[in-house]
């Protein structure tokens, strides 16, 4: 019945044959603790860049400074990073604990909990990055159908940032869907029962 | 060895046991296939509540016409779901191929092909959405500080076929995320091991 969950304790964990499967299930925790890392700094990175990025100018005797503020997508990306980088290092503790214990640590609430909480930060991310990306186009070209101006050939500095930190994002974003998978993997391999080469038609 | 996806043939799928193994395979086909269904009908009404969407306002003695190819995010968004509504009424024939045979067609192969082809929708068709919300909220609300009009004020009605579309869009979005999740389900379980309930620690 392990199939659909029922009658498996929520310690239940794959045993292992054949001294290769250990050192694949080693291999994939040592990606994804690099892959959380990675993920830490690049929205630190990613944060940091657009958040610290302003601008002075002066038009005519008008001083007016830009920052991520003005506009609410970066708001959103940067709120979106910091999650990202916060829920990442408790993650990389969570792997550290898990590889220093020798544990494999893969029990089914667990597996469900870090499945959910990949799942929510890669379409989040993702999300965040779309929008700040179209906010940047718009920042970029204008649009002159409606009469918005570019503005980016008035704050040239202050867009190439925000661009650079849009970049970091994502990557971030990628590597979140990435990690995503390989937590997918490891929560649904509990699900599996591959007993026999039998055809089920 | 079936682990590592070593010495299993493309072909193998796992046996069942016990009836209540079949109903729950059985319900997750059904499920799959209701989704695939929804997601092709909300991704073809959206597309079409977007691309027809015009709207002609005189403004002095300028006639002007608002179309949904003026923003390129709400092109992207009607790209994104045509290539969903397709996407979706291939696997529509493969689910329903895959009932009538009533095999499970569970090879990993498939089931690959499958899982990228779901998580590459959820992700583009969530994009898409992202972007064209960031839009519609310009639209909708202008930009005061970058001196960008909302232009809804205006074209009232074009708006709000807009927003059906993209709620439409959103709404399809979420149920491929749901539905990515079940092919993540369906293809990582054939990696699984539950041979016993020892403990690997």
């Amino acid at each position: 019945m392990s199939y659909l969950g029922v009658g498996v304790s929520p310690g239940t964990v794959p045993v292992y044959h054949g001294s290769s499967l250990k050192v694949f299930d080693r291999r994939v925790r040592v990606a994804e603790l690099v892959l959380r890392c990675l993920i830490c700094g690049l929205a630190l990175i990613g944060a940091v860049l657009i958040a610290t990025d302003t601008q002075v100018k002066e038009i005519f005797t008008v001083r007016k400074k830009a920052r991520f503020t003005d506009m609410k997508a970066l708001v959103f990306l940067v709120a979106s990073n910091g999650i990202a980088a916060s829920y990442s290092l408790v993650q990389v503790g969570r792997c550290t604990l898990s590889m220093i214990r020798g544990s494999v640590l893969f029990n089914k609430p667990l597996a469900w909990a870090v499945f959910s909480g990949d799942q929510l930060m890669a379409y989040l991310s993702l999300a965040a990055v779309a929008a700040a990306t179209q906010s940047a186009l718009f920042a970029k070209f204008g649009q002159n159908e409606l009469q918005w101006m570019n503005i980016c050939s008035l704050y040239g500095k202050f867009c190439n940032q925000v661009g650079e930190g849009i970049a970091a994002s994502f990557i971030l974003s990628i590597t979140m869907i990435v990690l995503s998978g390989i937590s997918a993997f490891s929560l649904f391999r509990l699900y599996g029962e591959n007993k026999s080469k039998g055809n089920a038609r």
